[in-house]
């Protein structure tokens, strides 16, 4: 790590992300144009990530597998909204084994093809439902604009796909899912998203329905954090998926997808990020307390280092996720700026004279300066780290909260709304269609992010056509 | 499942295996010749074996990250013997976003090109090394001949890739990767390896050393099911791996690699299976007790399922991955068949006779028949439960220990070595050269699988040459 300083959030947050993703070593770029290297520390945030929504997955009855990364290019063209919206992206094997292909095989950008072909031979009746996968694989898109984590050629997601007996239960899958996003959202990530249904201009390729989380980050940007689509009988037709029912008759199977991906990663950075460096949420951080002993001789560093092992032990002992920072030839100071830098929640301070006094000194992450130092006795100092460390996950929710809050702004008009989408997000009654959404994004370059689930039980003015709605939705410039 | 018996092994080998794969649902066939769909029950037996692994990797300081699926091409062109051994099955991809590429990418077949990339430029000097890291994903290689887990176009693996400031450390993490292979294949798969060291001709295509554990297929074929490459300097010098030492000179990196890929499933389908199926290891088996509740009428179901419910629940508790089959519509004998036919170490039968007896009927997997039931308490019954599934585990390896010593033949002219490679392993004292293996796999099909690491410390006879020499080897016709 270089001892130069990051750009600030409000010179350059584009900058500034870009600069922090490199040097807090969570990814790096690849050889080739838009691909990324996720290195271990970012790696190790995407395993703890992975680990928090696989449980969820696996309480809703959801078993992973593997499907394969290559698919007949064919198979994409079988359903007309889907080849529409991903063939200007494929990435396109055309030579294997030194040979042309006769069919050239697309890298998966999304696998509703390919098990959707499976799935028409593994269903046969009504007792097979409801098929309920996931799989954990990493998919090619051919991005123009690529920045790190947010949008790569290749990234890293789940990608769940279930089929059902009816409509209904389709829908309440692909809900629950949206459920379990939030959830994971809110919860472990910190992140106060909003969970919405996306309007038709907005949904992915070959969904009836597409619902999302969206997230705002720190310059008041949307982020679309996680998505969950009801499929309807669209692939199910376009592959024969098709069920005996309990009547006797061979019906079309309902289907769903859902996914969340390394853009996550993207939008903890950015929520939580402030001047110093990342400030990752205790829950999902890969070192969640570092212990920076501090001694200027060895009299000092014997004395220093039997109290920070000690203390280091009994976090390993209760499961905290610790760090022993023992480098040599490394100041202190420059120590607290790479731990800063890296978003260790919480660091511990244990020099000579904190021995004598039988205390350490703790240092909060989302509090910097002095306001989130504390000293505390060492002995029973594990109880007030596990604790602070709670704290501070509820702390840095209820911060991304307030900043949110005050930056999604109730507008009735045009011209507020074009002033509400310069700071945040714009939240309007909203009575417009597709043609209207276009003109809004022509003219403001802000999309409609989203149809809140959490709908007001009241009738107010489309801010656009003056038409009465009962509808709210939220508007903004997106990532 | 369909009720159909499967061939035996006896029979035929090869059809046993391939039936097996499918209808324990372990993996099916995709659309994509030659490649793969790991079901769920498949991939849930590679998330256990992934799990076992990544601890030890992580026990012995490796970090996971994740590295990027494409790769320019002329990155293999530029270590000789690399692009030599792969550049007959590259898939390559030369269309991105509908237009050709300037220059073709290559999906990665192994990522020592892009990887050694990277270190280049992470790497300055000797307090950057070692580097240590795994990456677990897929990789694809344009096989002619294919089969289900043991060689398909695309397959699953972790691969490591380490760097080092010299050649004693990259020797010793080579070795000790080996040794982790072995461990896990010895104590989590019940598979009793043999560790050795590749002849030239065997050797991973740039490599200066390759270390494989080697096992014996119940056809008495051996499989290579792991691998530990020292790589010298070869890609540090190809890719410019270079570090400033303590002496203050710049040096090139000595680097490893070590995979171990889904065959390793294969092996325990080869090894462990029988007539009636898979039998799995418990420690990898993902569900490793199957209660099997008999009853006839509501009466005897309400009075099995009290007694049937509390023992699974007990098993839940204490950690064991324990399923309750309550199947409407099936006969118990059915549903023993079909828990065989998927492996599962233990079946609990409970009925109402039983539930009046105050016992609970156990069968081991791995001793079919009268010979592997026992009737123990109801009461405690979880103690005896935990400790055959630790016996079963042993059991598996002592059997397939003795199996294979009986067909590892030490022979010591060809004409035994051609009997002895009809049925299993032929070890003989070895002082040729890669013609003569080259001669002796032409006439026999049997390659030479190691030199063990573990020799005898006298002197012996060539097999072939009649030259005295201190090493032996093992030959094998392979998978």
């Amino acid at each position: 790590m270089s001892e130069q300083k990051l750009p600030t959030r409000a010179e350059d947050f584009n900058e500034w992300y870009n600069q922090l993703v490199l040097r807090a070593e969570l990814a790096d770029y690849a050889p080739v144009r838009g691909c990324m290297i996720v290195r271990p520390y970012g790696w190790a945030l995407w395993e703890n990530i992975q680990a928090a929504l696989d449980r969820r997955f696996k309480a809703t009855g959801h078993l992973n597998a593997a499907f394969p990364l290559l698919i007949p290019k064919s198979f994409l063209e079988r359903e007309a909204s889907h080849v529409e919206g991903f063939s200007p992206e494929l990435a396109v094997v055309t030579i294997g084994g030194n040979k042309e292909l006769e069919e050239p095989l697309v890298v998966r950008p999304t696998s509703e093809t390919v098990i959707g072909h499976a799935y028409a031979r593994w269903i046969q009746s009504y007792r097979d439902l409801p098929v309920l996968i996931n799989q954990w694989c990493s998919v090619v898109r051919w991005e123009l604009r690529t920045k790190l984590f947010l949008r790569t050629l290749e990234f890293f997601w789940q990608e769940g796909h279930t089929a059902h007996a009816t409509f209904e239960e389709a829908e309440a899958e692909t809900r629950q899912m949206l459920d379990v996003y939030t959830d994971f959202a809110v919860n472990e990530a910190a992140l106060p998203v909003i969970p919405g249904i996306k309007s038709e201009s907005e949904r992915f390729a070959g969904a009836d329905r597409t619902y999302s989380i969206e997230a705002m980050m720190g310059d008041g940007k949307a982020l679309q954090a996680g998505t969950s689509h009801n499929l309807g009988q669209n692939f199910a037709r376009a592959f024969d998926i098709q069920f005996l029912d309990r009547d006797g008759e061979r019906k079309y199977c309902w289907t769903t997808s859902w996914g969340m991906s390394t853009r996550i990663v993207g939008a903890i950075i950015m929520v939580h990020g402030d001047d110093q460096g990342l400030v990752l949420p205790p829950r999902l951080a890969p070192i969640q307390v570092v212990v920076v002993p501090i001694h200027k001789n060895e009299d000092e560093r014997a004395l220093v280092m039997e109290s920070a092992t000690g203390l280091y032990q009994e976090m390993v002992k209760v499961g905290i996720r610790v760090k022993l920072d023992t480098r040599e030839g490394l100041t202190p100071g420059f120590k607290f700026n790479d731990w800063e830098m890296r978003g260790v929640p919480l660091r511990i301070e244990i020099g000579p004279k904190d021995v004598e006094k039988g205390v350490v000194v703790l240092a909060r992450r989302d509090r910097p300066g002095k306001e989130g130092k504390s000293v505390v006795g060492r002995e029973g100092a594990i109880v007030t780290i596990a604790s602070m460390l709670e704290d501070i996950q509820l702390a840095m929710l209820a911060k991304a909260r307030a900043f949110r809050d005050a930056r999604l702004h109730d507008v009735s008009d045009y011209n507020a709304f074009k002033e509400a989408i310069e700071t945040g997000f714009a939240r309007v009654w909203w009575d417009g269609d597709a043609a209207l959404e276009r003109q809004i994004k022509e003219e403001t370059r802000a999309t409609l992010r989203c149809i809140p689930l959490d709908q007001p039980d009241q009738v107010g003015t489309c801010f656009m056509t003056g038409r009465p709605t009962r509808t709210q939705a939220i508007f903004a410039r997106a990532y």
